[in-house]
């Protein structure tokens, strides 16, 4: 492995100077759990993202999943790789001991995700068999938990979550797949659903899809949504499997992520599908939400992994390419050309890269805190952390998403012609972001979520709360006289997310939701810009005590002057975007919105 | 074909109705045309369009050039595609008859160009071949002339632009390439060169190359590159040809545009590789600044070509997806779904790619306009026609490239899931148009070019000579009560370019041309959005002019109602992202620019 692509450095920082994943071994529930243990786990993810998947990231999009015959075939190193997460306990990392997992916290689960992501986002199946045996693991009977789990978390099997279906996409409520029950207590499965991710291949004995259907006879709309497990194979009760009559209709060809089939299955064909209820009927879609967030949280993850791997390979780039002299020393042609990044252009470049990459792990851990913190508290403690985390999701899995995507096009950007070329990394990585604004619910679907439930739950709660956390940051850097200006700057930023929402309010207080939320996309760009500047200026806090009280030197200096700047760069370059957000999402003038009068585009 | 690619109703629109087209017949030059033999051209070039390019949109991706045995292999609907437009003359329509072209304006054939592209980025041939072939004719010895044109402008040898070698990307300075004077008057020529856009293939039955390259002895810098002639068979003048030594050493594999081989090519292995010099020696660069121009505004076309395409399929599939019910309509789970195209969200995406598609296509037009204004022009007249086409140039390269990637980007949003699959076109035109910001100087290199070169230029001159013209619109816009409010805008962002000119200029006064520069991306960006906003208000004055005298019904009334609409888009949601740009180019903190203090990233 010649170009990096994490920081580790910058993961310890996250982790164990910004959020403390030391604190958390004092509740009980992690109690087994030490710093040691946790930089264990890390290593040895690292292990098998640097041996196992990192050498394969081209060989793997080169050979995507293919269907003949009815069998779906996947690169023969996806097994291997299965298998080792397996027997590294990676996959059930989070489960508790009682589920036969290590009872990590998601803190530390997440930076797994993280560098196993950057590695070779190809390779994203772990997130769905956790997500789905977790479903389980919370509301399955215990004989489907002991069925499924252990053999989930082995890697032996495959979990999914099959949700869409060719006329319901975005809309839930149009789900027609149906449940019919049979005298044994199981239910008779027809149905076709598309772009089930990991929906079907060889590297795993089984695929166990978590299925919404609806039940004969269910209400309408998302009311008459249950959750059931799908099995390829089902145990017939002896040790023996039958063939579970879900068929591989179709593999999506996709422009990247190329290491994961997105099949279209179809139930039933033969009348012979069975599938079994998890927890109560018609409570399907909110038990789903669970693996739902989970899985949103996961897309940003693998947005920011996928930027930061780029991100790496640009700046390696820009450090050896020399190319031209410097702008006021253009006329010193005997001079040897200068390594791009000493222009300023390039370094522009770069340090939005690392702004976003950055920023986004940062919220994005920040999320998986507060899930660990939603695990050990409880009362009104706990419900402080569930508003926060539900208000910060939609932000969680667009922001690193939509700037991902920005980001690794810099970086392709950063290399010039070669960045284009198969050459270099990135013009896959580029391919395979651009994914993560459309999976697990569009950037449309989250900002319809900011803006039209998390912001108004609640008497908007979720977001005096967050305001709360933000004041507490603020509060810090206001003590540190480089920062104060910073801090000034994010409180007229808390004013501005607020005049916005006052004014956007009253819609909704009218009913009128297409006014209210025609320009949602744009509130949750306005609102992200903000919690990443909290989230700069939180780390910025950090690495002022640790340039104050630690004395650095060498590396460490620069790692720590590295972050100040950055966080500057934020607010010089990125934090100003919110004035345009602003001025149009307080316009009064409507464009969008579908009248007698509005014309064919 | 059952999508439509490009709007012929908006073409004829802007043709016609907004650049007059017409009225440049009344130039003595031109007079052999009239607005039926363009109307010819224009079906000649979409029937080729239709017939011979998009229907193999796919298959050309699919099956990519390949270097094999020193031969480069191409689709074969290459050939016929380039004999078909040498026949139907659309490869040296710009020619003078005197030339053997048809003398056609610029803003027919730049059209022309439009339709290729937006059929078929994939054949991104022709436009190399008549801008070296212009080369050749404007600045080659008329024995060059005669060798060369004819061949090349009949579709049966192939043109190229070589410039860049391996250790010169953007930095033309420091090319490497040699020349040798032989007593005949030829050189020999010895070098390397990289990224040579159709520099190879089996289509043509030679390849001609404008390459730059320094004879022996001659000064340093861009002051020292001299033209040449290099031919892949060289003329023994007896109607043989000769090998003469330009070897195939590698082809690129690119992300997209793969119908055209990226050459690696080295010259004069065997000592025999002989070109002719162009003009005068030493005067390369000045003359290759010609053909590199109408490079520029040719890639922005095929930018504005390949987002075209991709709009069109998006607005088809919004129309008839449906999905979900208005928002103001969830509770009504009987009615059926929506077509997508009625959510606010999803109009917001389409009108964002209609006002790029059509403001990129304008803009284009323009520089087109004037170049055309230049060619039978006289004096200060033909002057100011230069300076503003010098002016618009970085950004006619680059708005359409730039902000074309994003709208590309939006109309696979559009479609979701399906948008990144292999089922739908628009994954392939997301790759291929990323290329655009790269190709003919990066983004980078255009806006150093835009504010280091063209505004400074003349005392400022051509920045003046382009205010009086965007003043002479919102004059005309002025006199109507709807879109004097946009006028009134429009003015107040000359005066915001106007103040940010000027912050920066002192640093340029003090030599310090880091620090003029820094952010010169975001200037060009600025620049950029105020100049679209010139152009849509343009097409809104002339479309206002329409309704207020033809009276128009049906499909003509929603054609100039949609103008307005997608005008008054422009200003509500695009030019307000001139306030974060502005408020970062008058900040004194300076980020990017290296010093002692400057830390590693």
């Amino acid at each position: 492995m010649t170009t990096p692509y994490f920081s580790k450095r910058n993961l310890r920082f996250l982790l164990f100077e910004v959020f403390n994943a030391g604190q958390l071994t004092h509740y009980p529930y992690f109690e087994a759990h030490d710093r040691e243990t946790f930089n264990l786990v890390l290593e040895s993810a690292a292990q098998i993202a640097d041996t196992l998947m990192h050498p394969y990231l081209r060989d793997i999009d080169k050979n995507q999943p293919e269907l003949k015959d009815g069998k779906v075939t996947v690169h023969p190193k996806i097994r291997e790789y299965l298998t080792a997460m397996g027997e590294a306990g990676l996959i059930g990392a989070g489960f508790s001991f009682e589920h036969g997992g290590q009872q990590l916290p998601e803190l530390i689960n997440a930076s797994v995700s993280f560098i196993l992501m950057a590695a070779n986002n190809g390779m994203m199946y772990i997130g769905l068999t956790s997500g789905a045996a977790h479903l389980i693991a919370s509301f399955g009977t215990p004989e489907l938990q002991e069925t499924y789990v252990p053999n989930m978390l082995s890697g032996k099997w495959q979990g999914t979550m099959a949700l869409t279906e060719p006329q319901a996409g975005s809309s839930l409520s149009d789900v027609m797949t149906t449940a019919v029950p049979q005298p044994d207590g199981s239910y008779k499965i027809k149905g076709q659903k598309v772009f089930i991710s990991a929906g079907d291949h060889d590297a795993s004995d089984n695929i166990i899809h978590l299925m919404l259907a609806r039940i004969e006879g269910a209400p309408k709309g998302t009311k008459g949504i249950s959750l059931f497990v799908v099995p390829k194979y089902r145990p017939d009760g002896n040790g023996g499997f039958t063939d579970n009559d879900v068929t591989s209709t179709g593999v999506y060809h996709k422009m990247g992520q190329k290491g994961v089939p997105a099949m279209h299955l179809t139930m039933g064909e033969r009348d012979d599908c069975i599938g079994w209820l998890v927890g109560q009927p018609h409570q399907g879609l909110p038990y789903m939400f669970q693996m739902m967030n989970e899985a949103r949280i996961g897309v940003g993850m693998t947005a920011a992994a996928i930027a930061t791997a780029a991100y790496y390979a640009a700046l390696q780039y820009a450090k050896e390419r020399p190319q031209s002299r410097r702008l006021n020393e253009k006329n010193l042609l005997d001079a040897p050309q200068t390594p791009i990044i000493n222009h300023p252009d390039v370094r522009r470049m770069l340090l939005f890269q690392k702004a976003v990459v950055e920023g986004s792990l940062s919220i994005l851990l920040e999320c998986s805190r507060l899930s660990d913190l939603i695990h050990v508290t409880e009362g009104e403690e706990r419900e402080t952390y569930q508003l926060l985390l539900d208000l910060l999701t939609p932000i969680a899995k667009t922001y690193p998403s939509e700037m991902g995507v920005q980001s690794v096009s810099q970086s392709m950007q950063t290399l010039g012609g070669y960045g284009y070329t198969e050459d270099f990394p990135i013009e896959q990585l580029y391919r395979d972001i651009r994914i993560t604004p459309i999976y697990e619910g569009t950037t449309g679907i989250q900002a319809q979520d900011l803006l039209g439930r998390k912001v108004t739950m609640k008497g908007g709660k979720a977001t005096q709360l967050l305001f709360a956390e933000i004041r507490r940051i603020i509060a810090e850097a206001s003590t540190h006289d480089d920062l104060k200006p910073y801090a000034d700057r994010l409180e007229g930023e808390l004013k501005r997310i607020h005049d916005v929402t006052m004014s956007l309010l009253p819609f909704a207080g009218q009913g009128d939701y297409e006014r209210f939320l025609a320009d949602a996309t744009l509130y949750l760009e306005l609102y992200s810009i903000v919690t990443i500047a909290w989230q700069w200026l939180k780390q910025a806090v950090v690495a002022k005590q640790a340039l104050l009280t630690q004395n650095p030197q060498g590396d460490e200096l620069a790692f720590y002057e590295g972050k100040l700047h950055t966080m500057k760069y934020f607010f010089h370059y990125e934090v100003p975007k919110t004035l345009g957000l602003a001025k149009r999402l307080q316009d009064t003038e409507v464009l969008t919105i579908v009248s007698e009068k509005e014309l064919a585009l």
